[in-house]
């Protein structure tokens, strides 16, 4: 694939092709603005007809011949004045000649074919390919309404979607990746197989978990604090409010003001939803002194946090305004760095391949670093960011863990190892994370007495194992297209008695269910046995177990899973070992 | 005992014997005031010098003195200026005196003695007893501090607590329990114990639960949430800040504003923190349609709660400003509803049961009606009204419960059945509750197709099954003075390994019960033996085992409970099943 200037030089120039189609094609459109995007472009247009896919056969077809034509394309400076008349009666171009108005810079167009007769013209800052011949196989991908500037005080335009790419072959893997991410949109799923919804009048942002998505959410909760139980971790309980002067103290507030909710105030006192557990573990450390050999104190705890993010970037449980975080706060002595490092990524490890994770294709490693020279952004102290820096590095080389390094991706603290979640866009997200923290040992004086008696500063690593419950749920349940590895599934069996005469044995099969603590359901309705396995393998049950007369006589169930239609036959002590 | 009048009385006059008493042992004390209480008697008075209870004897002697003497105690009406000049020189009683000059009414004096040589003279409304005989026995208790009419911008003056019953049996008893409470008070065993603590700066009112104290949260929290997916309740997650909106959906807001904490201000949004489930729950059962064979259906939710107690108000973890209530509302057809709150009352039985609350002793049942008058505390509508008490009392005598009824006790929504725990200083609180409710069904308009497809208006039932899970925290570490029963006991077993020889042997001791899912720790610590196993007992563990040379060579352990210093030895393989 080509580098990423030359894609995105084609995919604006494909936009350009694009607008122009729009004005062929509908008439009274008025162009207003369109780049290149990571995924390939769009266009903004005033347009106060219906515009629909069905369009974008006619709109291809022109753009195809442009392409087919090889126009040049040339970029000319000219003066404000000369944009002004070009582009009388658009108002939006008007808007962009203002800007570069006062920018006190000088307009540049693109001319698209011949200079003295052009194809098309347009205000545009390039780069662009040097002929449409250039432009590799496009094609439109969908129709949306998006706010001049993304305003919404300002009118609503149509926007058309498309993309370009040098090859048919990438084009085609793009288009196969978008069908799929179709069908794996955790947000469609969550839906689909009745895991959340959300309410207007609960509001944006706020999922609301269903039996079956609680389910799901209960077992990854039990799950990940039993683990942390079995290897050390001391698991607490804090209040999601406090003062806050608790995160003045921590240095949060107001540096974190912007991701905080506004505060609550109550008898003259200013309570805030907080938006992270490490000053209230700080606290609850802080209330009696400690010995170094209670070191490494692992304080945990599954932790509701309250993030204010803006409404536009809410994205079902990806982006949500209040999470469940499986965080962890590890005080330690200096020289137990390294240990307590190799501990967290040894239980990372364990987690990822406990949630059917693979390293390199799921997710994969990150060294996200402070800038020295960013002292308002970063704490200020060399000699602790390079110690820090040099840790981090020796455990992911020791542990031969591929990495890259991010500059001015740390907390303000110090310096982190991420674990980068690829989700089925290609999309990278933080999943986990590990940080080593010098300030806030300082600032809330978190001491130990040392084997010489003496009062001696702590070390933090702040690290999360399964991350945000909300998230991981997204990432897996895109990642199995909703169709929960056995031990996850909201619901492992359905048992479906044939005729009404084989209740009484559905029940008895379920009794034994529930003593394995296999989580199974009657579909026991007055339906037909087809309609009834064909509702469980939408719903992703992974078996089904189907009870008649001859199941009945025999002692045993028939067994389908939810991947195909074949059955098998098990006897009736075996269904506790079902998996 | 005595009518709650004769015994007021009775301590309002040995609080005039101890106000006298103060200023004869106390030179230059001033008296400023003094009720009966429900537990005794207290007078505030003004006084620079040092008061301790080692002043106790002295003043307990003159009020013995006073009492054998019998002195004639009489009532007189006077005049504002009488009174002005009869308490020339105290501020407090000329304070007093403005009041009731303030209210238009005569002064009231009572004299102890002689009327013209009295023994004392004070300003008092009464009721008292006739003589000075007719006091019964009687104890100070304690010293404290208090602000004059109990605002701290006001003088600071000193307090002594004391009581008197009619009986020495009755105050021998009183003596106990209060000894006992001291004993038992949750508050002083919960830091202790080591079970939660609290912290200025993260704020008043919200505990924050050390690694102990969250374990058996964590134990009473999963026993629940187990115990009521196994009886049918569909657990779910819903967020607990919501939009204002809900709650004047729901009606909470205004009218339950006093008890919420203030709304947080977002993006022209006003969102508050959850005083109660209700509400996310019926926009949960809203999100799709539902047909009558989905009912009764029993959405549950582990609700972390939010109300706005005053500072005053609050009481380790028996009162607080955040809570986790075990909360759950089920949706029924009208003529469910004998079924649905029988079902709720047998999960209350198993619950107390389980934790040991036995019924008459630890709890009861409490009928609370609304008042049909007050249109405005209560939903008008008085054929419901009827309809839900006979349902819930019909219930209650099924069930042969003896229960008191208490008018004006109801939710607004709806009549309820509440359990009440008296505590150990015999104080009655509401644990559990099961609610009728007529009210919200209309408002959120929760309604399912029945089987002659038509909607219909269903019923909701408000419950809780182990209440809050603060509360019965608070609870229970009372009844059992910190000593859980092994199931809930943070830590199930200390194993103590004589000398370091045996360290291996505890580790495999430790893995046996780790296997078993007890919970356990090695003592390692370089004490003696007695002190590990001192410390053990003072942290309440049920089991220490001891391991030495001859445990080690026999496979077997030394087991003492936290009750005696009796020894018993337990073969390797039995540790598992200790109980």
């Amino acid at each position: 694939m080509e580098n990423t200037s030359t894609i995105e030089a084609m995919r604006h120039s494909c936009e350009h092709l694009l607008h122009k189609a729009i004005e062929l094609h509908f008439k009274g459109a008025i162009r207003a603005m369109g780049p290149a995007t990571d995924e390939g472009f769009y266009h903004d247009f005033d347009y106060s007809g219906n515009v629909s896919e069905e369009d974008f056969t006619s709109l291809e077809k022109i753009i195809s011949d442009a392409i087919k034509a090889d126009y040049q394309i040339k970029k000319k400076t000219i003066s404000i004045k000369e944009a002004r008349h070009l582009f009388k009666g658009n108002p939006y171009k008007q808007d962009w000649i203002d800007m570069i108005e006062k920018k006190n810079s000088d307009p540049t167009i693109y001319i698209i074919g011949d200079e003295l007769n052009p194809w098309d013209t347009d205000l545009c800052k390039g780069p662009h390919v040097e002929s449409t011949g250039k432009i590799g196989p496009f094609k439109l991908l969908s129709v949306a309404g998006a706010y001049w500037h993304g305003d919404e005080k300002n009118k609503m335009l149509k926007r058309i979607y498309g993309t370009c790419f040098s090859t048919q072959a990438d084009l085609d893997e793009f288009l196969k990746m978008k069908e799929n991410a179709v069908l794996h949109d955790h947000r469609k799923l969550g839906k689909d197989l009745d895991l959340f919804v959300f309410s207007d009048v609960v509001g944006k942002g706020l999922p609301m978990f269903t039996p079956r998505g609680a389910t799901v959410r209960r077992i990854l909760e039990r799950f990940i604090v039993d683990e942390e139980i079995k290897r050390g971790y001391l698991h607490v309980n804090t209040p999601d409010i406090a003062r806050i002067q608790l995160y003045e103290k921590s240095g949060h507030y107001p540096y974190y003001k912007e991701s905080m909710y506004a505060p609550i105030k109550d008898e003259e006192e200013l309570f805030m939803l907080r938006p992270m557990t490490c000053p209230h573990h700080f606290e609850l450390y802080l209330s009696k002194p400690h010995s170094y050999k209670e070191l490494p104190m692992r304080i945990a705890e599954l932790a509701q946090l309250y993030r204010y993010e803006k409404s536009g970037e809410l994205s079902g449980l990806m982006r949500v305004r209040t999470f469940c975080l499986a965080d962890a706060h590890i005080i330690a002595k200096p020289d137990q760095s390294n240990q307590v490092i190799n501990e967290v990524l040894d239980l990372i490890d364990f987690v990822c391949k406990t949630l059917g994770l693979i390293y390199g294709k799921d997710y994969s490693y990150r060294l996200s670093l402070g800038d020295r020279k960013d002292s308002k952004k970063y704490y200020k102290d060399d000699k602790a960011w390079d110690n820090a820096e040099k840790i981090l590095k020796e455990v992911l080389k020791e542990r031969k863990y591929k990495f890259v390094e991010a500059e001015g991706e740390a907390a303000f603290y110090g310096p982190k190892i991420d674990v980068q979640m690829r989700n089925i866009n290609g999309k990278e997200d933080t999943a986990f994370t590990v940080q080593y923290d010098f300030v806030m040992p300082k600032r809330f004086k978190l001491n130990y007495i040392d084997e010489d008696g003496k009062e001696k500063e702590a070390i933090v690593i702040h690290r999360s194992s399964i991350g945000c419950i909300e998230r991981i749920m997204a990432f897996l349940i895109e990642k199995y297209a909703g169709a929960f590895p056995f031990w996850l599934a909201p619901e492992q069996v359905v048992i479906i008695p044939i005729s009404e005469q084989n209740i009484d044995y559905a029940n008895k099969v379920k009794l034994e269910l529930d003593k394995a603590g296999i989580r199974s359901y009657i579909d026991s309705d007055a339906e037909r046995m087809q309609n009834k396995i064909r509702k469980a393998q939408e719903m992703k049950v992974p078996y089904m177990f189907i009870l008649g007369k001859k199941e009945e006589e025999n002692n045993t169930v028939s067994v389908r899973n939810r991947n195909n239609n074949e059955q098998k036959i098990l006897d009736f002590a075996d269904i506790k070992n079902i998996s």
